[in-house]
């Protein structure tokens, strides 16, 4: 039996601030709990029966762990349609330095919209990035429940660090690349295997602290060169094809 | 002032059956507007008297234009944040054969995400391609509000036709190319300068009945090369990193 004070915990973890209160998020579902559990300690985890028999081998080091009826898991959950599990887990530590400067890595700087950092973190994972720098300002929340629901188990081999972005760039030893609508052609430019690709906000680009540290300038020309388009492509479409384009030379 | 049954009719264009039945879509907000003017013969405008004395030139051949306040125009429109004006303009007639075998298409068999959908049509129009073909099973309605309002002036320069997908596709005498977790890495393929390129549904990706039809079957490739990641990615991502490949080469 789930009291109200344990309903209420796991719900406020809907908003950032008691997210960072008690340095958690929630992830539902069978699937999503079950590529997580192996890479995050569950402080808590609530399921059926059903689930719980099926999966204790993930539970090993779980703090806390009810077992409840299906009617009793929705009274728990965010989602419109609950499934069998809902786990809280603690959120990494985003206390973050470039260990591997042999590396690429992905930075946000203001990519505001939860379904894109999604799909950016599907993206990171299938082009094997390990790390993402967000921008503390105006990069969206990852722990997000809607945003966790939505990045599968990328968000288990990709880890997110929110810090002081134009900081950390300065400290960097490595080169920075940011696209620009006058950047140089990406296919024209020398790419090195490693570096930091630094993405920005899905109206406004690169804010000017952060584009001053970019050594590199890339553009993913139009077709044909120069004609009257779309403005920009969408940021993540634009992450899509500038990681592809790196990971294709290397 | 803006009658009920006015009302009634513009706010019914919410709904696809309605859009159907008016041949009708609706397009709010100067900048949108101000894009798809020049392009579709407006069935009706309603907007304030600033925006009509500033843009006076682009209702030309408007079927009627209605001048209205702010607050009237706001108990018309779909938006949170009603802008100066508002259009409905007539649906683009859908019976079309592929007419040009040296261009290069794109086809969406059930892509049923409308933001997917627009993202994809933004792509289509940076890399000039005029054309995208809709399966009518299941593929999003791109004149749904939310995705006119998202696409932008890529709705004015993209021409979206539904049919029916695999009659069209058998009757092409060009390469047909599609994405598969199976297929062959795009970057060892030769890939011809025309050609359409089928994306598939989110979650099932492309149809049996289509798939028979795709000439070429491609990959793009995770990194390192099959290592454990995400499932796939995200369909707009997919179609813009395939897109991206062929007007590289071409």
């Amino acid at each position: 039996m789930l009291s109200k004070a344990r309903i209420k915990w796991i719900k406020s973890l809907e908003m950032r601030k008691y997210r960072l209160l008690h340095n958690a998020f929630l992830a539902e579902g069978p699937k999503l709990v079950g590529e997580l559990l192996p890479y995050f300690t569950p402080l808590y985890v609530v399921a059926t029966k059903e689930w719980l028999t099926q999966n204790s081998l993930l539970l090993g080091a779980a703090k806390e762990v009810d077992e409840v009826s299906q009617e009793e898991l929705e009274r728990a959950s965010l989602l419109r349609k609950p499934q069998s599990v809902l786990a809280v887990l603690p959120m990494r530590n985003t206390d973050f330095k470039i260990q591997d400067p042999k590396s690429l890595y992905l930075a946000l700087d203001g990519v505001q919209d939860p379904g894109n950092l999604g799909t950016i973190l599907r993206i990171a994972d299938w082009f094997g990035i390990r790390h993402i720098l967000c921008g503390t300002e105006g990069t969206a929340d990852v722990y997000n429940p809607k945003c966790v629901q939505s990045c599968m188990g990328a968000l288990a081999r990709v880890e997110v660090h929110y810090c002081n972005l134009p900081e950390v760039l300065k400290e960097a030893q490595m080169p920075i690349y940011g696209t620009f609508l006058d950047g140089k052609d990406i296919y024209q430019e020398e790419l090195s295997p490693n570096g930091i690709i630094v993405m920005g906000n899905e109206g406004n680009g690169i804010s000017e602290e952060v584009a001053e540290l970019v050594s590199h300038r890339l553009y993913v020309p139009n077709f044909p060169k120069g004609s009257l388009t779309t403005e920009s492509l969408n940021v993540a479409v634009a992450t899509g094809i500038v990681c592809a384009e790196f990971r294709r030379r290397s």
